[in-house]
């Protein structure tokens, strides 16, 4: 057994899902581990990674309209204001999704349904370079 | 040090939680590894993982109301619907929720609290077979 | 490759987010392990797991504001009632968010980013002894 650890940088253009499915699938492919644990680390704390529907682009955008709804840019709902109106509402969007997902890996390639992609959803307004660390075990 | 993949298919009987500890303690039980990790990962967008609470069965139902409410199955919110009314609110739960969890093993069980137990939470209408895909590595 | 289990006793002070990243460090850097993989488990149903900002307190306040808004402590709303009226908010609050993360390990860290945290998250309102398990396996 062995293991490998890889850094992604990924470009987002405002708050968003962006679909890192296959920059992952890509660096995988090229590991040759066929059986194992690939781990995906988002280290943010106002971005955070959602596996998700890949087909209807309406899901995204229900998806981010409903986060608005739920974890509103009032500013007169928080204290912590010091970053600007939108990252409390990333703290707490990140909060409510993950920063971590760990998937297993058969014949080489990630074990996702038919319909699930994964994203890194961006909730701060302006465009950032997030950095993913993927840690990947097998054999 | 070892792994192992398997995958479970669990049917459910329309929206609601489905404890699945039973199904993935008797595979574990099976393959004599006595200290690893554990990853049980969803295959779907509109179901779901939890840990929860494996006593009191009000608490699945104030579990699955409580969903109802946060996000209701109003078609008016929702842009897509393609694939039905209870589709929209199916992917956001999941959002909201798990598809991946890693539990510890230790003397060749998961290491669950007393009152914790692993659940399928099925947010879709109609029953559905599910596949869930077990990861296990350890020694 | 090899790995390691560790039991962690934490106590709260009651409803709140408690940072157990130090002591979570502390472990690691005395396993001498580089490379590797470490999952962080919460063995209870009205505590869980977050990642979040380290730097201002404010975060944690808002935090604690929103979840408390989001899932209020309203006796009507549940019918479980058995453990208090704190209780199955906690559930519910534990729903959202996470028991269990998984965190890559490089040069023998944790690859947490600037201001990232490892926080249990009390739910209930007296203070509580919780035991947190974590596995490690690297070289």
């Amino acid at each position: 057994m062995r293991q490998v650890l890889h850094r992604l940088l990924i470009a987002t253009r405002g708050q968003g899902l962006v679909e890192i499915t296959g920059e992952v699938s890509s660096w995988l492919a090229g590991e040759h581990i066929s059986t194992g644990l690939l781990t995906v680390f988002c280290r943010h704390t106002s971005a955070s990674l959602l596996i998700q529907e890949n087909a209807d682009p309406d899901v995204r955008y229900d998806l981010e309209r409903f986060f608005d709804a739920l974890v509103p840019r009032d500013p007169a709902r928080y204290v912590h204001a010091d970053e600007g109106e939108d990252d409390m509402p990333a703290h707490l969007r990140t909060a409510l999704t993950q920063v971590q997902l760990s998937i297993p890996v058969a014949d080489g390639r990630m074990v996702l349904g038919a319909w699930q992609g994964v994203y890194l959803f961006e909730h701060r307004s302006a465009p950032h370079r997030r950095e993913i660390v993927l840690h990947l075990l097998g054999d």
